[in-house]
């Protein structure tokens, strides 16, 4: 543990070409497996890798199996004996196999599925079918059920023989006599049971269930809700059909963080991790999203050219200059609420249902947000043009023109009025474009999610559009109004 | 659980009115504790909640105290005889204890750790003066540790008369007779064992342990990478002084999580859920950050004031129109390179040293991205002008002037050559922004984070700023020297 990777895959890379049979098993006695693969990541000659599972003790090599690149994987199938293999599927769950066999070509899939035996073949043949993030693709069909009556002296007498082919033995399934899920049993208080209880005194009643065509990201929820080390996945007759196990749930949660966080970004989600990922497919997951977002911006090129030609615009050009902070504004401040709802939506904290609660906490949040922010606006832009770091200088206008910042200040009369009340235009644009950014981003998402759709992918987009849109109006409008009978 | 949410609230309620002993005891059998606490959420007369802790089985008293709200956890222990208090806090795990504490006013911690029996109060002393967010904040105290020469039948002993104090026992940590910890022992490995063996025999040596200083975030990238259900937190001698489980690790990684998205969003994370924040409270976590981008947008504002009064920009005012699209389109482009970064740094997939890997990764990714993105806009752009969504309608130009969408179209000439060479300056400039942007993009988390700082919080405001800056200072070379000679 103490050295350091380099060192570490050196030496292993060093003893697998070396054929060391005592070093290896010591290796993998004293290094866990996804290290080891990882060392071996560049291995490419396949020899040197079924080597290691000659050797290395069976106990191991599922796991280490299911750790190597998929290209390693291939290559050990088709390497594999049939022999081989079955022993490898044997010692696997099956659905590390459909993790695995989801990645491989078809004539691998038909040849595991050929090799497998019958009971094993029907449970990959069923993990493969299942809609990907649903309950059911991240189940287990490797569990431990058993009926109410039994003694608990007996229950641990099977679990000790049975128990090997489970993915958990920490919690135990109950049904009664017509096979329907009545509780469950963790490991822990079967351990302290009196020997004579039977299952159904020392079961839980209190259990949570899940359907197979459950959201991934819900039953993730009520695992982290109901604190569960594993959910029974029933049918609608609440006969138990798998079971889903909190070390799946932990992926879950980290890959729908990453999915909300990818689609806040405008990034489609990556499928294999950042450095598996080619250059070309990280281009394909970026530019479609540009793309879609540089036509939204159509509309605000349309809008920003009208304006730009208002007479008010043309009169003060200045106020074109505020534009960019007018509208990044309006967006950090919509940007700020729509990831409190896509985030609260997808840990399912709370749902379209409480709309119009959170419609007010928003609404309310807004407005001071709009005050604090524009009273802060007014006097920096106001400061922003006593320093000359942007001018109202207006051509040919009597008291306004060469009023330039390379030719030092001018804070007088006319001028300062006018600098004044441009920032009070700009701060009173911003107060509409914050307060009405916020609300939009509520409503979206809140729209979105009621529509069953993904809130992250379509309301953000849209979102900034409507923002931009709905604050240079705004601006253009206040503009016109507090500076046209000064000027 | 078929129930509907609103229908069980309601009952809850009422049995607890009604003080039906029967009832609440059948409810707290059948239904999460998590659930009943939900639905006395608004319950405010302490004497119905006292009520509950007298009539329930102790066994379900503590969870559900940790579920009630910070209020009624006050007004409970206030309520309290000493005994009842030390009868809770029995019932608890110290690190329960702890979450409740650190929300308490000080005479009630004082209260709680005058009435704990001396064990417990050092852990609950020790435990509230670790750092937030290390490994040592989300530990517990109470784990089962056994030396290595313990028979199989005796350790299984043991686990059945000491194992109800400790927060996990399906990890059991072995320890030689320095107090050294070498190995670890899953509850099923046990299970399966002969009763003759040695812990010694049948330990993973392959364990993993963490500090207690370490990051929260890095002990889930642990749990994660290796699969665990609990890991020891060792001091430097490698003796244990508390372990992590699975549980609390859940939590972190949704924490994390959403602490990535709060600063990708700009705002500050909240401590607490979305719906216990209040209003104020919300505002104070976005104002800020609102306003250091607004001071931080003053670059922006300044460079294109400058950039307005230059000369192709007043001879040619259209290329104002398209500097929004220019920002955002830089924008995009870094901001899907940043959450990409960010994720990655946070989920331990790839770290500062991997630094030039990932800038020659993101580079040739730019390149295919920008190239693409320029090309489709260059399109669009003349699209935009053909179909006059915006125009470059010249004031005094022969061929130009009053080439103004409200009088239709006139695409000849000259106005055409302009146009496609307007579409090409802001393509080039787009192409340049993009790619600068990712390339930013990488080089900025990448940086702070090498300083052991958080990346999302200081990269991304910075990288706005550069982007938007290095976007428009391009686009008025690229325009200039483009066009210049046309017009």
């Amino acid at each position: 543990m103490s050295e350091s990777n380099f060192d570490l895959r050196e030496t292993i890379v060093d003893v697998v070409k070396k054929r060391d049979v005592k070093k290896i098993k010591e290796i993998f006695d004293l290094i866990p497996n996804i290290d080891i693969a990882e060392s071996l990541a560049e291995v490419e000659d396949v020899k040197d890798l079924i080597w290691i599972f000659r050797v290395v003790p069976k106990d191991y090599t599922a796991d280490f199996f299911a750790e190597l690149t998929t290209d390693q994987q291939e290559d050990i199938i088709n390497a594999f004996s049939d022999k081989e293999l079955l022993e490898l599927l044997e010692n696997s769950f099956a659905d590390d196999i459909v993790d695995v066999a989801e990645e491989l070509p078809a004539n691998l899939i038909n040849r595991i599925l050929r090799v497998a035996k019958p009971e094993m073949r029907k449970n990959i043949n069923m993990l493969l079918n299942l809609k990907e993030d649903t309950a059911g693709s991240v189940m287990t069909t490797e569990f431990i059920e058993m009926r109410d009556n039994i003694k608990v002296k007996d229950a641990i007498e099977y679990i000790r023989e049975k128990g090997k082919d489970a993915e958990t033995i920490y919690t135990i399934f109950v049904k009664d006599k017509t096979r329907t899920l009545v509780g469950t049993v963790d490991l822990d208080d079967l351990i302290f049971a009196k020997d004579n209880e039977t299952l159904a005194d020392i079961m839980n009643k209190d259990f949570v269930t899940c359907d197979i065509n459950d959201d991934q990201e819900e039953v993730a929820n009520k695992f982290k809700r109901y604190d569960l080390n594993a959910m029974a996945v029933v049918n609608n007759e609440n006969k138990i059909i798998g079971v889903i196990t909190i070390d799946d749930v932990v992926d879950v949660i980290e890959q729908e963080a990453s999915e909300d966080i990818a689609a806040l970004s405008h990034v489609q989600p990556l499928e294999d991790s950042y450095l598996e990922t080619s250059v070309f497919k990280m281009a394909k997951k970026c530019v479609p999203w540009i793309i879609i977002l540089l036509i939204l911006g159509t509309f605000t090129t349309m809008v920003l050219d009208r304006i730009e030609k208002a007479h008010i615009f043309t009169l003060i050009p200045v106020l074109i200059a505020f534009v960019p902070t007018l509208m990044d504004t309006g967006g950090n401040a919509g940007g700020q609420t729509i990831a409190l709802m896509i985030r609260g939506l997808s840990t399912g904290e709370f749902g379209p249902k409480d709309f119009f609660k959170i419609l007010a906490k928003e609404a309310l949040t807004a407005l001071i947000v709009a005050a604090c922010v524009s009273v802060f606006a007014f006097i920096w832009f106001t400061l922003e043009q006593y320093f000359g770091i942007v001018s109202i200088s207006i051509e040919g206008h009597p008291a306004l023109d060469g009023a330039n910042i390379w030719n030092g200040l001018c804070w007088t009369g006319e001028f300062a009025t006018t600098a004044l009340l441009v920032s009070f235009s700009v701060s009173i644009a911003l107060f509409a474009a914050s307060f009405i950014s916020k609300i939009v981003a509520v409503c979206l998402p809140m729209g979105v999610a009621a529509l069953k759709k993904d809130p992250a992918v379509i309301a953000q987009p849209l979102l900034t559009t409507i923002v931009d849109v709905a604050s240079l109006l705004a601006y253009l409008g206040i503009a016109s109004v507090i500076l046209m009978r000064i000027i």
